[in-house]
């Protein structure tokens, strides 16, 4: 990747996109005792930086791939916004959810134009049925982190942010999958390379952390934490990227997810969602390291379901 | 009022508050049947429009004044917007707080610098008290809604929205002591003389709606309402702007406002108080009415108690 050729998806990706606004608080700086700008993916299209990601990778196939369509498995902000995308491209998404997801998230794939395949809750099973749609319908797959595409989409939120405040110390994601910290590291490298990037995790699906003290991808057993997009995996394309470029992984208790949470919440009057207060919860806890120093965050999103909220 | 006048107000208070940005949403447009403009003072400092008219209020006063303080019993919004704009303007604030006020609220307004007296939860104890540190102290009396400099301040959200989006057809307000409605409606009348001005008033505190009827302030007897910011009356000083620049005011029900917050909420992804979503309830309720038009609604704050939600 060169700059030029980053600067090229954001202008590819923008008409589908919304180029979200960046917020800040005195509060906010005054409880962390740094300067913080948040960059605000919760008001994106559909609700998350998955977006751009999508809407990257659906652009980088050809006339052909695209009339037979795309397929991923998902049951989280990817499955929504691959459908979204498509629909803005005139694509079909065939998405496989597990029996597990909650209506509320069929319902909003299904909204979004997604055509729906429920499968048995394992790994194994999605990735099968997945492959039987690719078989059938000669759709293309599109992982939701582990894909080249998808990382430089989700990546473009970082190069906005630089590009409102080129001078930041650091930038804090999330890492699930990987796909958001891998872009956003790759894109600080080229467009900030005095900025360091961190990400901040859940103690209780620490499995990224472990996999840069151990030099190889780890998995969880379990994970049981309220941020429930970042139970995921990281992968071999964003895993080099990350070992690479990300400064360090920070781990966080679910205390302290839900007390980031809240602040951003009642301070900022937002609606984000726990994975993204996972990064808020991380820098607050090294913001000794972090003084008077200025600070991105990129909110990952801001789908939450209000009947099930942690409080 | 003049224009003149009215943007003199806007230039003065400028320096101690926020510009607030207008945000929309198409999910928003397609459920409401128009374009809806959300005039966002719930990103207002200290989380709501009152420290517009806290602050117009206190810079009306002569320095004789201000050296002697100002005083208000208040257990919501206006308490911490007069401790936060006495503070910014260099004066003392005396706020009388019922012994029923939320501890959060009273520590609210303690951080805001206020100092905080409390008295027996009845409105003659209140103006009792608040009479008592006026005669003790020489302080000025500024009431929440029922003064002019206060109404005028409210105003000033209307005329940033109208500079922002000068052709709307209407704009909806909550309607509780008649501050912003007032206010809102005397600002539109000077500068769209064209855009209609409604309320929203929650059936449970119906108070405003029979006054317009009865053409008399009328009192609630009870007020059951999540929108805990409605439950008060008009006074003398906007009663007669509402009765000669408000177009209607549409009652709604707990359930109707329930379900707009959640809208606001899950769509927007903004936190905003319950009083909020009445003005957007009473939109929706009035849907068919107000088809393809321009429509702006005065998102009045977010403060919200997450342990006590509604849902």
């Amino acid at each position: 990747m060169t700059k030029q050729s980053y600067l090229n998806i954001c202008e590819k990706i923008a008409p589908f996109i919304h180029r979200t606004p960046v917020m800040s608080s005195q509060l906010i700086n005054d409880i962390a005792g740094c300067e913080v700008f948040f960059k605000c993916e919760n008001f994106q299209k559909m609700g998350a930086f998955k977006m751009r990601g999508a809407t990257n990778a659906i652009l980088n196939l050809s006339e052909e791939q695209r009339a037979k369509g795309v397929v991923t498995h998902s049951s989280g902000n990817f499955a929504q916004a691959l459908s979204l995308a498509a629909r803005s491209l005139g694509v079909t998404a065939y998405i496989v959810m597990p029996s597990s997801a909650p209506q509320v998230k069929i319902d909003a794939v299904k909204g979004y134009g997604g055509i729906v395949s429920i499968c048995p809750p394992t790994l194994k099973d999605r990735e099968e049925s997945a492959k039987a749609i690719e078989n059938e319908k000669g759709a293309s797959f599109l992982h939701p982190s582990n894909d080249d595409d998808v990382i430089h989409g989700q990546g473009t939120a970082a190069i906005e942010l630089l590009e409102d405040y080129p001078n930041l110390n650091a930038i804090f994601t999330p890492v699930g999958g990987g796909g958001l910290l891998g872009g956003t590291a790759l894109a600080a490298s080229l467009f900030a390379p005095d900025c360091n990037v961190y990400a901040g995790e859940p103690e209780e699906a620490d499995d990224a952390y472990r996999s840069l003290k151990s030099g190889k991808i780890e998995t969880n057993d379990s994970a049981n934490t309220i941020a429930d997009g970042l139970k995921t995996q990281l992968g071999d394309r964003n895993f080099p990227i990350i070992q690479e470029h990300v400064k360090e992984i920070f781990l966080v208790s679910e205390e302290e997810i839900l007390e980031a949470l809240k602040l951003i919440w009642t301070r900022m009057k937002i609606i984000v969602e726990p994975s993204s207060a996972v990064a808020f919860a991380a820098l607050l806890k090294n913001k000794e390291a972090l003084k008077n120093q200025k600070v991105g965050i990129i909110i990952s999103g801001g789908n939450v379901d209000l009947d099930n909220l942690p409080f």
